[in-house]
């Protein structure tokens, strides 16, 4: 991996970050973590969900939260699980709709309580919304690389869907590792099995850390061609239908590793270690991530921005 | 990175995992520990130091340890400082020496006193011992990928030393990222130089995840050639004279990518998740070990080895 490249973060911290916690978090503070996010250079922000706050209280201020994002030429994503939540995202000033359905029956089951093939169908009133607003689509296909019900996930069950969305105009598309299975061999095929076939579409890839593979696949995904990444700030986040799944790859520890390999993301790594570091002193305990830990290589930055630094 | 591959793992659980813990872990305890590992297969364990008892008090047991070691064709090593830790760790038994240098003057006049060039003569005196009594030597290079005190170091200053200690009949040359500064790029450079050039020294890696990154470096350097990597269990860990450097590669990690990537490690996966299991109950909080937490893929084994497993 040598010369000039960029890549499109996607920080996912006011969805996939939030939904699981169990205190609410004022809007305000909500409005707050994302502008700093925003303020450090994510240009991708996946902001929350437009979700019935039955499923997810701590996103039932979707309606209120978005109108006040700053602007400042970021592209504000939420996930909407159904055409009521598509229609109040976009009246609220969404720029991205994201659907989600898993690739295997069991996981979407418990997701959702329907069949693939029964939310591939739902999710057909949510695109023709879309393309009548003009508003884009991505489809965050969970548990692309292994399910904690079904095991293993067969390549072809996994492109079938892909296949599918492709032909309904998805923008993008996610493979998301909602337990953290994903192995690096297995990335690396499934990668460049999707550039392959599909390079008209975005691909992004969604790590989860569950066994400790998380930074490694984003590398391998990185080095087969992909280039957009979800990650959450301080690397907090899970899926709640799961327990226990660890969280996302931190939107920092990200940065640092990527700019110190030439890569470019756009993102200052020092303000972003500052949000992440303040989202931790708001939820009061020690997040995943590491460089808002240790600070950056460099041994004075490192020094001045974290309390708790090596040298 | 395909076909039938072999890795060597040194577990250093004896040795840098318990050298920072505080509170004593009776001499009983850590050979249930150091057996544990060993019943799940690895054949490389550097087992304690043969230091001064004020420097290291953890580690004050070791004349006693080291005799008491399941023999079962494992490799013990331990870590030396000087002539009479030398003599003293052969006397009790030990297989292997290791001795520490920094690549960087300030991390050596922090760890031992002395510069870079003094400490270079004071381990002729070691060498000489190992070879009257026909025992091995891995010299372990401290600060190898970055400085907390220096910042970057450089390949010249690294490479110098790699020449030194090949000249004076190392075995095996560790590059050790002490605290975490190493990345991907320049893990691949290095490993690449040193296999070009050093094919006869067995090259070991020793990874620190202070900045997220260790997973990524280890996978980077088996794609570079390297096939040496220093783990401890859980992930424990870190330079005593480096407050807040993080831990070492989590053992069980290491083993479940290896493996699920067709590397074999000659570890059983279960064996040694439930090693680190037990050594999170003894030591009474949570560990930086994932694989531990969530289990391998397999949802079944997941639930039954794992009281948190995704499924």
């Amino acid at each position: 991996m040598k010369g000039e490249q960029k890549v499109t973060i996607r920080d996912v911290t006011g969805r996939d970050g939030f939904q699981s916690l169990k205190e609410f978090i004022p809007s305000s503070k909500k409005l707050e973590i994302l502008s700093a996010i925003g303020a450090a250079g994510v240009k991708n922000i996946e902001a929350t969900s437009f979700v019935s706050p039955r499923s997810i209280p701590q996103l039932r201020d979707a309606r209120e939260l978005v109108p006040k994002l700053p602007k400042n030429k970021i592209q504000y994503s939420a996930l909407v699980p159904n055409s009521v939540g598509a229609m109040n995202a976009i009246e609220a000033g969404i720029d991205e709709l994201v659907l989600v359905i898993s690739a295997t029956n069991k996981h979407n089951l418990a997701n959702v309580r329907r069949s693939v093939s029964e939310s591939v169908r739902d999710l057909d009133g949510i695109f023709a919304i879309a393309a009548a607003h003009k508003i884009v689509v991505t489809v965050d296909i969970a548990v692309s690389f292994g399910c904690p019900y079904e095991g293993d996930v067969s390549e072809k069950a996994l492109f079938n869907l892909v296949d599918t969305f492709a032909n309904k105009d998805a923008k993008r598309i996610i493979f998301a590792d909602t337990t953290g299975m994903a192995i690096p061999n297995q990335v690396e095929t499934m990668v460049g099995k999707f550039q392959n076939d599909y390079s008209q579409i975005d691909l992004g890839l969604h790590f989860h850390n569950n066994r400790g593979t998380a930074m490694t696949n984003l590398y391998v995904a990185l080095a087969a061609g992909a280039t957009t990444f979800d990650t959450t700030l301080g690397g907090i986040g899970g899926c709640p239908y799961v327990p226990q799944a660890a969280g996302n790859l931190p939107t920092e520890d990200v940065v640092y590793m990527l700019e110190e390999m030439g890569v470019h993301t756009g993102i200052d790594l020092e303000l972003i270690i500052k949000a992440a570091q303040s989202l931790e002193r708001e939820l009061g305990y020690t997040l995943p991530g590491q460089v808002m830990k240790s600070g950056p290589r460099d041994p004075a930055t490192a020094k001045k921005i974290c309390s708790f630094n090596d040298g």
